[in-house]
């Protein structure tokens, strides 16, 4: 079964959609099985991290802001503005898709782990996501 | 089908679970589908690399350690451990999920690859891993 | 359902395998579902990324051939050749399995997205592929 959603964001930084998961996984009807998430976009990406302390979000943007810079001298591709090579280079690093086995119609997540998408872009944008339900 | 297996980790470093998957693989007697590991924390992940040669495991390791370091100042998440942040970079960089196809029930690796968990806390660790098969 | 296919690379650098993929879902005469790469090897490895603009890849090859050089003091594992450590350390930077959901038969990829096998080592290979379809 697959649903597609879309996803507000308001530049760099992690956002959370553990929520709209549960919701497409509790509109499936399914028990058990296999929850795969995609996002189809090459400036953005997915990655299960703490749902806990806001902190660890901000670190891990601070991490990769420094370890992937903007206007690095080595960018050949700057058409699309200074913040475009380096989301293409975080995506490279991070996760496109990822899956999440369910169980008795609940996300088989930690206790610890929350869902986010994470856009890499300065300015605010509308991303879909396309989450696909099987047994 | 839904398994869920403990692993034992005993800090930084990784485990070689390629066993525990043929075994859950050989269990669910399905001959040809799709096998896919997921672990439950979020600071530990997975790796599929080379089982040959364990000089790889501590280059992987050491790299890891050298391009995400503890005690760095960019970190303002400390509460849990110099161990703790990194962690959460190294899992962001590394994976939460991973998919392994199986024919004639075998695990579709090549001959170099094993599946492994990958420890990212100081302190030995109880982790929970959880394998769905499917057709 | 699975397939298995070869694709040859020229050395290091990121080959386009989306019409590949396109051809085995069409293959499949699946109409909607889900599709799932995995690379049977630790020195090569999946990306989605932009499929547009080449600049977008040669930058990304320089961006990881900077942050994880050869001849590098750090690595032990080393007769393999002075590209083989760099290989494993970009396969776990990067994915050895990929999903993508299809619908009427085509793949969900955004406008921009390829499917890409990245080469890591310096010399062409033959490199398998192994790609799951289910409903």
């Amino acid at each position: 079964m697959l649903f597609e959603r879309e996803i507000r964001t308001s530049g760099k930084g992690l956002v959370d959609i553990t929520a709209v998961i549960r919701d497409v996984l509790s509109e499936s009807r399914l028990a058990e099985g296999l929850c795969t998430v995609f996002v189809r976009h090459t400036s953005s990406s997915l990655v299960i991290q703490e749902n806990a302390d806001p902190a660890v979000l901000r670190d891990l943007e601070a991490w990769f802001e420094r370890a992937v810079p903007e206007n690095d001298a080595l960018y050949t591709h700057t058409d699309e503005g200074p913040d475009d090579m380096p989301s293409h280079v975080r995506v490279a690093l991070t996760a496109t898709s990822l899956s999440i086995p369910f169980s008795e119609g609940r996300l088989m997540l930690g206790t610890w782990q929350g869902v986010f998408l994470w856009e890499h872009r300065s300015s605010p944008k509308r991303r879909r996501v396309v989450i696909h339900v099987a047994p």
